[in-house]
């Protein structure tokens, strides 16, 4: 095995820039040259992943053609000639599995070429439909195997699912075709205990071979690619591990950085990166957001400087007659802390104009609160060209604690995967990590209200939030019946009405922003379940 | 087989309510007591189709196998004996195919029961993983076929895709085996030209042997079933067809109404099945919409009118500085003709609120109007728990052409599915057979203006509605590339800008309210397409 030194190309790609793709995938093949022998790229890294219905259309399959004839005669280059390339990208399919419509006309394949030369195309056989995954919908599933030698070692291609899968019943073929080394493109979005089931992964799936995982890295709409490439040797020991950023990662250094499973750090900077790579990928630099004093505006807002810098990051507090003076106090703080810009706008102006427009009694007025602040932000937004981040986070939503066209309204939300319980979690180990009161120790400390109506708290309507957030966490991400989390020791009654708001608030959450998926059951492309049912209803 | 007695149970499910579906599933076996001898319920009748993830839930499916075999006893009373009933439902499902994961746990079947005995049960071996279908993710394949005697007729069963798969391999051996009569429970939503797709199926799948097909009513989530069960005899001759609604069909009855593919009249009875379900079965009965004066809310809310009555039916005038004098005048008129509560809120007050708080330059001045609408919208929403419809037709939404949090806020949308020009033939269809103007003249005749800045008109910044309705035929409905469009005489600089601008709106659409599908490829729950792409990006 050691004869041959691995790389990993592991790049952020953006989904149909051809262009931005083939520069960065090059860049690689050319920094590799003469320090690497096999140089391994994710999962349609040349296209980016995933595509969803993209692939169905014939111009990208043409589009995706072209660029990977182009790499491959750049690969002639005399200074590329020691270079093994296995490169992820789409291409046509000629037939279907039976079980398949007309619809998906493309495979999810990895080219292996060198000096110019195609050595073999491999086509994923085992396609992913469940979670975010939509490859059986998408893609063709290959039929055979793809084997070639270098330096004396059988090596052998196998693309994500191929080895998660598990039946994952080619391993023993490859074990009796005497392979060596498996190399695995992989599109393996990030959630918080993946770097432990990647490697759990790749040693169920070993037969003595050792297994070279690539994976992208980077933003796609609401999934984070951490990276997280490795090497395993033919005995399951982890011999190299790459870090989340994109870049060449090259196995002969040795050093192996600590797996960060459901650590913060990693969390935090997955969370980083979701809206760095939307705001950077979609064309837009600058964002604004309602500064409320509150811990869930202020998580979100050190994300966003963290992303995109203090300078693209304007704060905007809007209080109304029901903000407490520590709410300003607290937001005018946190942008001191951050180095961001902040404006006041009060918004009774408008609260007066409505209360003589229409009728406010009840919910009817403390949501038109939440909406005028949403028309401030959004005309904001319009007149100086910045996104417009909301700030809910997973526990809200869930239960539908939030008012529609009101503080949901944004472009990205970047906590909406985050319950409450941790959004604590996460700013009080941002301001450890950084030595310094970032996030006012007041938002973090202070009892959570939306602050609608006078003396208002979050625990006048909903459980205490450790409480909720490990109720939610059994019922969402583990998909638990509200039998089974009341045989857990919950009390059925509660169980049963966090049940039912869940799914009451379907249609809201049918409306709502993207945002970094981090656990098994995001309320994303993940989650699909109908919104008219009438199943655990009260 | 004239001997056997055929009956459609065409019912509406609501997703999960076993109790509902239960009562309307006995309440038909009872009214075809004696009459019939083979009642044939839809795909999934018993839980409702499509159950999404919840196909996943042990609680779902325990549910319904509880339900089945409550009905399964009910069978056993004297004066259904003589019923034999085909049945779809969830039921838990031992193996996966190869190529599935095990996240799917559950088969989509149908049980055949007679005189208080299980038949037997027959599980759907076409999962269709395309379009709104996500089967293939939800459900495992089923294996074996199911056939059984019936007065001396040999009759199998086959569910939805089992007919339509291009492959149908099952055909031949059903032939083979003898078979006289195929019964097809089916989960088949409404599309234009659906009702000539179903009998291509039909009579392309049959090798001899008669086809009885069983499909669902009523709407569901952006789904209409349409009903229109078929009996095709041996030679591919229809038989019988039945309607749209709910009910029992006996096929003795042996006229047949023309098919109405592509027809104002269904698809308009679709779009007000949408509606009147979606309200119905989410425990909504009353709903508000602005009334602009033109066309899109015009047909909206005589949509609303007819699923709802028009008591139930509230529309508002929301006029602003830019509106024109007979915006409000075709606005009451449409009340009048309609006979609905008609209120005017003047929005300037909150107008010049915000433009005293926020700058309101350009688009941001535009935008903010249609905000403001939909605050005030919504507040009225809230105080008398009315539904809010928003009334964006297809065109505007494939380009954009839209406020978000504007005019596009609401929590259905009825008309999303229908480009601008259908808007305009469905009004004219629907004041001709009415036999009256319901919908103004002049709504209809008069060029197409969003109000929000002085004298502006749609074709300010958008193409000739008939020009651009067949431009995104081509590029949404058949999902055709800009090449291609172009070819069929198309200006290349045109068909790029649409396209363009159809990709910069998904993130709009993203949150974008659901409402009734009517073709091949709605903005609905079929469409899965990136946010994030550069791919045809201008």
């Amino acid at each position: 095995m050691q004869e041959i030194r691995i790389g990993f190309g592991q790049i952020n790609p953006v989904v149909g820039d051809f262009a931005h793709n083939s520069k960065q995938i090059l860049q690689i093949m050319n920094d590799a040259a003469g320090k690497v022998d096999l140089l391994i790229f994710g999962e349609l890294a040349l296209c980016g992943y995933p595509l969803g219905d993209l692939s169905y259309r014939a111009d990208i399959i043409s589009a995706t053609q072209e660029a990977l004839e182009q790499l491959v005669a750049e690969s002639a280059e005399p200074r590329l000639a020691s270079l093994t390339v296995v490169l992820g990208h789409v291409s046509a399919a000629a037939t279907h599995s039976d079980q398949q419509s007309s619809y998906a006309s493309a495979h999810n394949s990895a080219t292996v070429f060198s000096g110019g030369e195609v050595i073999g195309r491999y086509d994923k056989k085992y396609l992913p439909n469940y979670d975010v995954f939509d490859d059986w919908r998408n893609f063709v599933p290959g039929s055979s195997e793809l084997l070639f030698e270098l330096q004396g070692q059988r090596v052998a291609v196998a693309i994500c699912e191929d080895i998660w899968h598990p039946e994952a019943p080619q391993r023993d073929e490859l074990a009796n075709a005497g392979v060596d080394l498996l190399v695995v493109p992989n599109g393996s979005p990030y959630t918080r205990d993946i770097q432990s089931r990647r490697r759990n992964a790749a040693r169920s799936y070993q037969r003595g071979f050792a297994i070279a995982y690539a994976n992208l890295a980077g933003g796609q709409d609401d999934l984070v690619f951490d990276g997280d490439s490795f090497l395993m040797g033919k005995d399951g020991q982890e011999l190299y591990r790459a870090g989340m950023e994109p870049g060449l990662f090259i196995t002969e250094t040795k050093e192996l950085e600590p797996v960060l499973d459901d650590e913060p750090q990693r969390l935090y900077e997955v969370l980083v990166t979701g809206l760095r790579d939307y705001c950077g990928k979609t064309g837009q630099d600058k964002v604004l957001l309602g500064f409320s004093g509150g811990i869930d505006s202020s998580l979100t807002a050190a994300i966003a400087v963290d992303a995109l810098g203090s300078q693209a990051v304007l704060g905007i507090g809007l209080p109304s007659r029901y903000s407490s003076d520590h709410s300003l106090a607290d937001a005018q703080q946190l942008a001191n802390n951050l180095g961001c810009e902040f404006r006041v706008i009060p918004i009774d102006k408008a609260h007066v104009a409505f209360e003589d427009m229409v009728d406010l009694k009840g919910l009817a007025g403390e949501n038109v609160q939440a909406r005028i602040r949403a028309v401030t932000l959004m005309a904001i937004s319009n007149s100086e060209g910045r996104l417009l981040l909301t700030t809910g986070n997973k526990s809200e939503i869930a239960v539908g604690y939030s008012t529609m066209y009101g503080d949901s309204a944004g472009g990205f939300a970047p906590i909406k995967d985050i319950l409450k319980t941790d959004v604590w979690r996460l700013a009080r180990w941002l301001n450890a990590s950084r030595g310094k009161e970032l996030i006012p120790m007041s938002s973090i400390e202070k009892p959570p209200s939306a602050e609608l109506s006078p003396g208002q708290l979050d625990s006048d309507s909903l459980p205490d939030y450790n409480l909720l957030d490990d109720i939610l966490r059994l019922l969402i991400e583990k998909t638990a019946t509200v039998d089974e989390v009341v045989a857990l020791g919950f009390e059925r009654e509660l169980v049963s009405e966090v049940d039912s708001k869940v799914r009451a608030a379907e249609w809201k959450r049918s409306q709502g922003a993207i945002g970094t998926k981090t656990t098994a059951v995001a309320f994303g492309s993940g989650r699909r379940v109908p919104i008219t049912t009438r199943f655990g209803k009260l």
